[in-house]
């Protein structure tokens, strides 16, 4: 049957680029230290989403969800993203 | 040499329970299909965290990065986790 849609589900990291100073993850580092975590040397802090989709094939799945990383999820200006597909 | 220390990234991914309504997915999920994503069916939002420390052992290493994500990093109510050790 021409057409027969895939669904997978889309997990994206999304981390700042390096350059880029993270105060949250500085934030979060300290709290750890006052917790007696001592060997904690360097904390980052990104996103990560689950994004369930349908596409026509496991190709286009990849350009809708580089579209939707580009255009809405991510900040290019500061931030990086990977992504895989699993089946949904 | 007695006590060396291993040095380990922990790369930790912290998402709602699914019983717990997640509104900034939705919203996430509004703007993706306003941008012609249509077929999109669910989007979850979480955080995503990379912790650089040291540890005895890499034993210990699960240990620290278990307790790291009860004590402070998620909130056991409304959020679950899982994490990979990776040699930092």
């Amino acid at each position: 049957m021409e057409g027969n849609l895939v669904d997978v589900l889309a997990k994206i990291y999304v981390t700042l680029k390096e350059s880029v100073l993270d105060p949250q993850g500085a934030a979060v580092s300290h709290a750890l230290h006052a917790l007696r975590y001592d060997t904690v040397s360097d904390v980052r802090i990104g996103k990560y989403m689950e994004v369930t989709l349908s596409a026509g094939s496991e190709q286009e799945a990849h350009q809708l969800v580089r579209g939707m990383c580009d255009q809405l999820l991510t900040n290019p200006v500061i931030e990086k993203y990977t992504y895989e597909l699993v089946e949904a």
